[in-house]
């Protein structure tokens, strides 16, 4: 009988820096030697079972030889980002042995986290483990951070979401119609945008890929124009919005999930629109908004509950799944949340 | 002898709709027919003689058949533009004949003003007249508006400014050094580039035209990057500066001057920034703060007396040299302010 404490651990690793569009082969799956799931005497770090790992545009940035935002990770490491764990082995005071936690994790079976303050502890363990990936983690803390911080909102107010059906913008949208806004959102997909009408509460919805002239399709969606929108693409929908948009509009720049696998951007060539129409256009970055997290929760676990609030997760099984999940998110297969569930409670 | 009160009028109209670069021969300099400066009875407007008008970018945009903004100028109509005024004619209450003014008036020896509240009383007359068509008037405010508020600069920032001989751009590195700010401008030409360095007290400046690469220019001015970007110019200069702004920069945008005389705009190539820097892009227009003019004009006369701030002028002498002065701004021409003079109190 194996070791309780002792375990092989199946790993994705990076196998080169990204250049072009990621593809399955960038990445391998592999399994460990056997580790000893222990710490040294004195450690503060804790070692986590993934339960979940989340598949984001963000992922891809890190395997880049060099991002704009500086951050990247090596060739043959294993990969990371935010997932739902559960803790196996504690030197840390705040966390004890059971405790599930979502925050910056590996694709793996186990990982040391060796600074456990960067994870939150899971509350509400009466709603699905998963939705700590999405709607009520990071996803869910950028839609909330973005709409209500960086944009603003008023009720009557005209948005738009691009990537609406993702793990962010169909929050954003449904934040919106809280809010009481108009609100239309972009997808790659039919079957998306029935989802986001008939599911999710947009007052209207289209699919990029069908039209001709973006311009023409805002001017369709939004005769008065546009006062927010909630960018999750870049590139030539941005440059349609710019003509759209009404005086003192807001574009919060959440994502650029267009351009981050070309080798050069596209050119924006509408921004003189931001002068003439006084735009703020503003990014951010959920790092920053950690503090509003035990707020964000509670407001969104309360419409969950009371059905004001839907979410649409798209789950694959098992780790060997995940670099198919990470190259379909940007060929817009999934629909809704992407996440790949490595084991079960 | 002629009646006091019947006058021809010298006038600048403009021929065609722009299409291209504005040349002189898109305006004509005519005489009118005889005119009574008069009201009729129970107007409120006023009639003011026109003594300097301000040759502006903005003007241009006004020139175009259709321009973002909305905003446009018919074909045979006087141009319109900032200016200072005496008052010769009254129909309106808070104004007597011979008071002086500034605000929106025709490029011509004499104007109807319909509505005089657009006007601003000038109330320190011991400066010189012009400097209410430049440093303390509407690219002065613009200059307060733009750096104070839009910008947010705190003690220390990196500042660049662009076009910063210009109107604006010498009163915004005045008030970055007046903030405790390290600022670099540049301009197009080495005489610019001296007058920015031994006259407004830029720590540095750079003559864009001799540099090959602005990316390598401005990281070599700002190694540890540029907190506020002042933009004047738009184009291939924002696009480097995108490169090379810091975490949480701000670039107030305040004109895209290199972009007004395109058929197409250019590509913006490195807007990404805006999301892994979180920064905060914003338009404005100086309309919007007039309610700070008071407050601004006390600040700015108060430093121009103490020697604090300084300013310098491009004076073209009579009406007749508007239309070479306007082709000359967008040719970099002027060195400072530039305005005509059309009649001396």
């Amino acid at each position: 009988m194996v070791n309780a404490q002792v375990r092989r651990n199946k790993r994705v690793v990076q196998k080169c820096y990204l250049s072009g569009p990621v593809k399955e082969s960038d990445m391998e799956v592999v399994m460990s030697d056997t580790v000893e799931l222990a710490l040294p005497a004195g450690s503060t770090a804790v070692i986590v079972q993934n339960l979940c790992i989340s598949i984001d545009p963000w992922n891809l940035t890190l395997m880049a030889k060099k991002d704009a935002s500086g951050l990247t990770s090596a060739p043959l490491t294993v990969l990371t980002g935010y997932g739902v764990a559960k803790v196996v082995v504690s030197g840390h005071n705040d966390f004890k042995v059971g405790d599930l936690v979502w925050g910056i994790t590996g694709w793996e079976e186990y990982s040391l986290i060796s600074d456990p303050n960067s994870l939150f502890k899971i509350n509400h363990t009466d709603l699905p483990l998963s939705y700590y990936t999405g709607i009520l983690g990071m996803p869910g803390l950028t839609a909330y951070a973005g709409f209500y911080e960086i944009c603003a909102p008023k009720k009557g107010e005209f948005v738009f979401v691009s990537a609406a059906s993702g793990a962010v913008g169909q929050l954003v949208g449904q934040f919106a119609k809280l809010t009481g806004c108009y609100v239309v959102g972009s997808a790659g997909s039919d079957e998306k945008v029935t989802l986001l009408k008939e599911k999710f509460g947009f007052d209207d919805a289209f699919n990029y890929k069908k039209e001709q002239d973006l311009n023409a399709t805002l001017k369709r969606c939004f005769p008065e124009g546009i006062d927010i929108y909630f960018e999750n693409v870049g590139g030539a929908m941005l440059d349609a919005v710019l003509l759209n948009m009404r005086n003192y509009g807001r574009i919060a720049t959440c994502g650029m999930v267009s351009q981050y696998n070309l080798e050069k951007p596209e050119g924006v060539h509408n921004l003189i629109n931001i002068l003439w129409k006084r735009l703020r256009m503003e990014g951010f970055v959920v790092l920053d908004h950690y503090s509003k997290y035990r707020k964000f929760e509670e407001m969104v676990v309360q419409h969950l509950k009371s059905g004001k609030i839907t979410y649409v997760e798209d789950i694959a099984e098992g780790l060997e799944s995940a670099p198919t999940a990470l190259v379909g998110l940007f060929k817009g297969k999934n629909v809704g949340k992407q996440l790949v569930v490595i084991a079960r409670e």
